[in-house]
């Protein structure tokens, strides 16, 4: 089994950090503590309520309806969508278990755009599916109709798309998730069986572009074989915690069916339910936002140093990352890292070799000295040259 | 996919709660709240502590030493158990699918003693692992190492115990647990690989005699290929809230791999880490003990009113559930359950069609219903003969 490229890195970092100052720009946490809702309702919930059972798996049938209800508010999803249709599940990662586990049978294929989230592929392969990777085109990695069409075929089941993407920052506009959405209602008649989408959006509040934000369609609304997955990780800075949950679109065939398979699959999984206490605190907490104007100050520094220092990148539109083009091969890359004291995760980790992801999501403190570091790292690039 | 009978049950429950005035004995919720000290770590915490980010997949540092520590403290594992041997996982449910998902390839055959928890199968299943079924013989279902031996083979990987048993509330002995640890000491050098054992030990709090528990010895402590596996929901009365462990035993060879594989496990099957809050408040709460006297009483009035009733069953040792043969055919008596607004588990469930479970962690007011639930539906079952 693989160690994952970026907790073999944290762990490293972790190691050294008592030897060495060193600069950790490896996990994905998010910057900053949870807001103060997030510990009043919490305090609230401690003195008034003494339930922590086992409740139905798919979450408590409040927190469910009130979630539904949030979602039609912010016009996420459409306005049919019902208490029901929501699965609570223990963060991101077990949501789209969940759903894998629902809908995969052995052999079939799930498409993953690459740069990918590094656990894509073992989730597909945990149910028994293979991963089908679609490699897009960097420096942008824009959604690719053309790309993806050519890598559905008869065993094809399913797609997962991350917009805000991690690593790559890039958002997908409405007019590139239009024409996906038409090409997946093209392929589902000519094939005779759904493709499912499922749309991982736990950095949808993270967007920089005002317009965009505002604008800012969930890839599940428009296309009834979707599952949207959402983590509250980083809009209430809780990734410990695991809390998320899955909407099923209100107008996929089958539904009831849909949401039985789904509550029973995160019984059989192992993540029975999703963490009681957390249900419960979320539910007046979801229309939280994360502080975007503070990651855009982060993100300026961190790209500005880029700039100053000669690096190539695409300025993100969305996420706490930028995905940068390695100067050098990146084995002269890490080593130089490891010197200055600099962590980063390999873009081979995300399946693109000669790109490497920074999170910004740090102490001004921590990204200043980064900026100072990977200019230095750039003068031992040229000197070697 | 199978819908879980216990959970089927509840469901047809809980929607006729509002029409008939049903008595549900069916989910293993246990009785009452959460001890005050668990309200007060977690007060504290929150007041404290803001820290809600990702950590090692395997759990906080100190969290893990305090568990091996308590551990030791209490003789459950011996005195070399580290911190490291500990991973801290969403449940007893989520750490069986990490073990499994470490140890099994492909075909790989695990024994599960019947009666069995319901999910049992289903996790084997999930690592294309296959389940052989030792059943073992009514009414006291003791561990019979002479059936289990004819169950193993070359392909045998592993088996999963569980006492205090549910659905049974058998206890095994100091004895009947040392000849299975002969037993597959024997195997591992006759089949030349290990035979690992999962003890599965939510319940292992409460049992009722008081030397039983006095001397009460860890089915994983004497046998290096020991996997214990625990959940505070039973302890803590928190089942929603998702949190228990792994302990590896400390004797185990290639023990650091053991560690890294289950650590990635975790993080694999999306299970990330268990909650991080949950992590921190437990840690102080590791010597709690759930009320067992008030437990005897409930069993008290529960076996009374069956053998006033005359139902045949055997006196559980430990857990809050009795196991009771049915008094006419399964379909007459759930007929006549229905009819009366009795909920209890079949057999079926738990792959023992000739009893029904039921679970006595309730109100003394809800236990006086139920008695006299089944002595109405004896009379009837008398009636119809």
């Amino acid at each position: 089994m693989a160690k994952s490229s970026i907790r073999k890195l944290f762990s490293a970092a972790s190691t050294n950090i008592r030897k060495l100052d060193v600069v950790d720009l490896t996990l994905g946490n998010p910057f900053g503590d949870p807001p103060q809702q997030f510990y009043r309702r919490l305090k609230h919930l401690i003195a008034k309520d003494k339930k922590h059972d086992y409740m139905d798996n798919a979450g408590y049938a409040m927190v469910r309806l009130a979630v539904a209800e949030s979602l039609i508010k912010r016009r996420l999803m459409p306005k049919t969508l019902a208490g029901e249709d929501i699965i609570m599940t223990p963060g991101a990662s077990g949501a789209i278990n969940t759903v894998l586990k629902s809908i995969l049978n052995p052999k079939d294929e799930v498409i993953v755009l690459s740069p990918y989230f590094p656990d894509y592929p073992r989730y597909i392969e945990n149910h028994n599916g293979i991963p089908i990777i679609v490699t897009l085109t960097p420096p942008t990695f824009r959604l690719d109709i053309p790309l993806i069409e050519k890598a559905i075929n008869k065993n094809t089941k399913a797609i997962i798309i991350n917009s805000p993407n991690n690593p790559t920052g890039a958002v997908y506009t409405q007019s590139e998730i239009k024409s996906l959405h038409a090409l997946l209602n093209k392929k589902n008649k000519l094939l005779g069986h759904p493709l499912y989408l499922l749309s991982d959006e736990p950095y949808r509040e993270i967007i920089y572009e005002k317009r965009q934000m505002q604008d800012y369609i969930s890839p599940a609304a428009g296309y009834r074989y979707s599952f949207m997955i959402y983590s509250f990780s980083k809009s209430l800075n809780i990734p410990g915690e695991r809390i998320g949950y899955i909407a099923i679109h209100p107008s996929m065939p089958d539904i009831a069916m849909v949401r039985e398979l789904l509550s029973q699959s995160q019984r059989i999984l192992g993540f029975t339910c999703a963490p009681a206490l957390m249900q419960k605190t979320i539910t007046s907490l979801l229309f939280m936002k994360p502080d975007v104007a503070e990651y855009e100050r982060k993100k300026n520094i961190m790209c500005s140093g880029l700039i100053n220092n000669a690096y190539s990148f695409t300025e993100p539109k969305g996420t706490f990352y930028i995905f940068v083009q390695y100067p050098c091969q990146p084995e002269l890359f890490l080593k130089l890292s490891q010197k200055h004291g600099l962590y980063t995760v390999p873009g081979q980790a995300f399946g693109s070799p000669e790109f490497f992801r920074i999170a910004f999501s740090r102490s001004d403190e921590t990204l200043e000295k980064a900026v100072t570091l990977l200019g230095e790292i750039m003068r031992d690039i040229k000197l070697s040259r």
